[in-house]
């Protein structure tokens, strides 16, 4: 992440301001208020602002007039029974807006989420930057062979090397037609003052997908543990988990008690289905279950193996 | 509306507490923080929280590192350009909550409006209160005769009283049963200590709609315009619109330019068809243009009208 | 359940119409089409129109050009996969709509499904008619001493009696207010032809909680398993259980891949937390663990354990 | 458009299939069911399913027990009495479900409309085809100088050529090395046995946006509606203007009567502000109205003078 002059001292103003408030207010998530989490080569994500605390659920689970209890031990038990029973409205109570800066092929499974606000950096109205992200050397994963969808060993010698060339002199070259057909400089003068230059709208569409955007993203409480609990998973795609676990960071210093209850309900649980809680039964009856025998398929077993900690069975 | 010691209690203390923020502050909203304005004759809508403010717009639609020009003038002319061509997503990143006491046959319209969040006082888990509206004498208007959707005269003399009596007597009667159902005192005390009581998710279907029941009602400022420009609206039922135009109030304390641009472009604007701006045209052009030539029907003629200031041309 | 004769003719005419078409057709449903299920005491449940089938939602998942693959096992294969790793999108492919009568306190829980489409008869516009809901005998259950929010025994004797007695008096005395107020007769002619009448809008406000409405709901197959698997849990309030059982047979006949999948990954499935977890592999490793020294609250062992059908433990 | 004979093929499958059914049909969409209809240099857009008609409408405005009147005068007058009235809910009874394939960068665009049902080809799953966009001779706009966000006249002679030049070349290349680093011929064969091949998630990365992209497309008829005002308008950028404009014409086949009032009160509509119908009133009243004391800016009044049909007033 390389800021520029000018944006490191509009941070650092953001984060001079100060003003009197009779809101609720997280101190811990006011220290680090508009302060950049790098995340990849380019990119970051940032708290912009915030509205609510862990009391607020309280306050709106109770509909009460007044702050709420303030007794922490038993707010912490009400928002575990919460979350534990999937009673989500009093999650959307709270409300939490990023800053985020990250790749396009990203950004577009970000976006699957609808329900939250987004104002992103529009490449029809503005030049973007030449900014492209290249994954390090061990993200550059291989295909994996058991599973259409993911990622099997790193890529090594030779191959890494070849594929890292392309990437970056592909984007490179993306980049430098870009400015050549917006006939546009880095200053923003004219490169040949006798021509007119692409439209902004289409010259972009030359920019890989690799190519950095940015945007303001809002979401509730709620909308947020489940984006989390998605892109946070290892089934996600690397370049978007890091993203989910820089922002479960700032979960924790803003709602301590919702962040545990997170942890301990959605992030380290688990699903069984009817037949899974069938075979577990069997098993602590002392039965010796195996696959076949389990109306599981193969695969389901060993998700419930790997659940229960147990090699393969 | 009567508030009790505790709840005015409870509300002093919000309004007393204070704190230091690095967030966007509108003072002129923190003035009324927390301060119900009564609605109607027990009802009532505060500000609880709120993100954001005129700023917070221009931020987004720059989606800029910083804090935005706070050049006012031309951050009010990008908010009333963004308003007028219906640019609705840097309104999106504004928030605000509420806490309304209202009729429940107010709040069975007022959810019909999705884009919120809720979480109402539940009559399954607690007891509700023994108050209800009762309409004011000027409010008690007959049926309309012109419009199946609407108010006539008001109701005079024998009629009034009668309907107010019928209205005042059953509410009371069903709430008197409605406790005897419960087997529960005000204070909470057993009627009859050898009776059960009738579970509360039962005993409320007793209680008719006019009762008051209470939320905490959370949306951004899109929607909240969405919303108020469709409740302030003159077809309206009244017992909404009474809590639309204090909210507006709020609206006007918390984001005054956005407020404007609302007034200029939504509540004080007219959408004509194709067929009334060809009327228009032709009226301009010094044509005696008449209903039945027009291509308008007799209604939407009326309509045109209306806008223009015109008696029935 | 008592329909008119013109509704029942109605609905004889809809199940009569009969046209060919290129969509997705389920027989196992055009069967049952627009035939009302009876729910509670006046209520039902109907399903008018529908989009998709199972086939629709592989097909999604593939994005493929055409109508998928027929090999029905693989479809269900693939199905159970989607549900177990909560793919949601393909199975908002799928839509249904219904048609449903229910009293208004159900009413009230079920609008809180915020993604579906609503048009509700309006008491603004229109006379409700005189049909309340009146709990079976079975059902008049006391309030639970155990549990906030749910029923205990079923109340015996002269207290039921007394109970139904009160909702069937106010609810009865009610309407005749209302009729009264509205100065219409059940034909519609005026009851005293020198009163004007109260406005619709206002005088169904003397309606009680348990009168009847009734809508047209539409919803994509994700938000109706969401709605199902809430709203056929044993912590949802019979009144609208009830529905939601309604529904699932319909389900069964719709997309018989889907709902088996639902069974056995939902409806039958149980989320163990982190903790839980833990507790099992502890339970299988041939440890005597006691709830004391389990990291799981009283409430949570509980659950645990009749997760696992074993009594207390 | 260049569609593969597997597919043609898959499509007449599709458009082969009748079946039976009890629900509401329209023949004029039955008709051009499941059939392309080619947008850009190799896009299309087409109906694969859809619920309701525009009797449909009318019937969930009166939720009646049967078909509705099937009087298409008085429907049509209806029809035209909510559209006016911004009565949306009726429009979201009726449900349509296209497939669609778009270059990247107008999905980008298009997916900022949330409430709709997307299924999109997966390129973490899938290998994209070698195809993209590149604009006819008559598209290829320069940056406006009057407005940052459009397009001013067409890029003539060397210029133009040497633009398509470099698109075309940088989009071949980028597919060329893409598939290097997949090390997949087209067949699917490896192009090098003794390489790994890069994670098809991580290669997708050097596509530009021009690259196609296909999905599944699902929305309600308000929904739908929203998107085509905005999509259609003059405004929106050309290449997801045609496919607003394809759809339309679909619409036009499906529900008529919503089509005609849809042109008559949104797309030939034009909304006043305050200020604006200010003016209207006095130039009728034979005021000589002028700009600097209207009230408006310079810019608005431009607009008024526009939808006024009168040069510069």
């Amino acid at each position: 992440m390389a800021l520029t002059e000018q944006q490191l001292a509009d941070i650092a103003a953001q984060r001079e301001q100060r003003a009197t408030t009779r809101r609720v207010t997280v101190p811990a998530l006011e220290e680090i208020l508009f302060t950049p989490t790098p995340v990849l080569d380019h990119g970051f994500v940032r708290v912009i602002d915030y509205m609510g605390d862990d009391g607020a659920i309280v306050q709106a689970a109770r509909v009460s007039y007044g702050r709420g209890t303030k007794r922490t031990l038993e707010d912490a038990g009400l928002i575990r029974y919460l979350i534990r029973h999937r009673h989500s409205t009093p999650f959307e109570m709270c409300e939490i807006k990023f800053h985020v800066k990250l790749p396009i092929f990203v950004a577009r499974q970000w976006i699957r989420h609808r329900t939250a606000n987004v104002n992103e950096y529009s490449a029809r109205y503005s030049v973007l930057d030449r900014e492209f992200y290249i994954p390090a050397a061990d993200q550059l994963a291989a295909q994996s062979t058991a599973n259409h969808q993911g990622r099997g060993d790193v890529l090594q010698g030779e191959e890494a090397a070849h594929v890292l060339d392309l990437l970056r002199e592909d984007s490179a070259r993306n980049y430098d037609h870009y400015a050549e057909m917006l006939n546009e400089n880095a200053d923003g003068t004219a490169i040949d003052p006798g021509r007119q230059g692409l439209a902004r709208e289409l010259a972009r569409m030359n920019l890989s997908l690799n190519y950095y955007t940015q945007w303001y993203w809002k979401t509730d409480l709620h909308n947020l543990l489940h984006f989390l609990s998605l892109r946070a998973d290892s089934h996600a795609q690397y370049e978007i988990r890091v993203y989910a676990e820089a922002m479960i960071a700032m979960l924790k210093a803003w709602v301590p008690a919702t962040y545990q209850a997170f942890v301990d309900y959605r992030l380290g649980a688990a699903t069984l289905s009817a037949q899974m809680l069938e075979t577990v039964k069997r098993m602590l009856a002392g039965d010796a279950v195996e696959q076949a025998a389990s109306g599981l398929s193969k695969r389901e077993w060993a998700e419930l193996m790997a659940v229960l900690g147990r090699g393969e069975g």
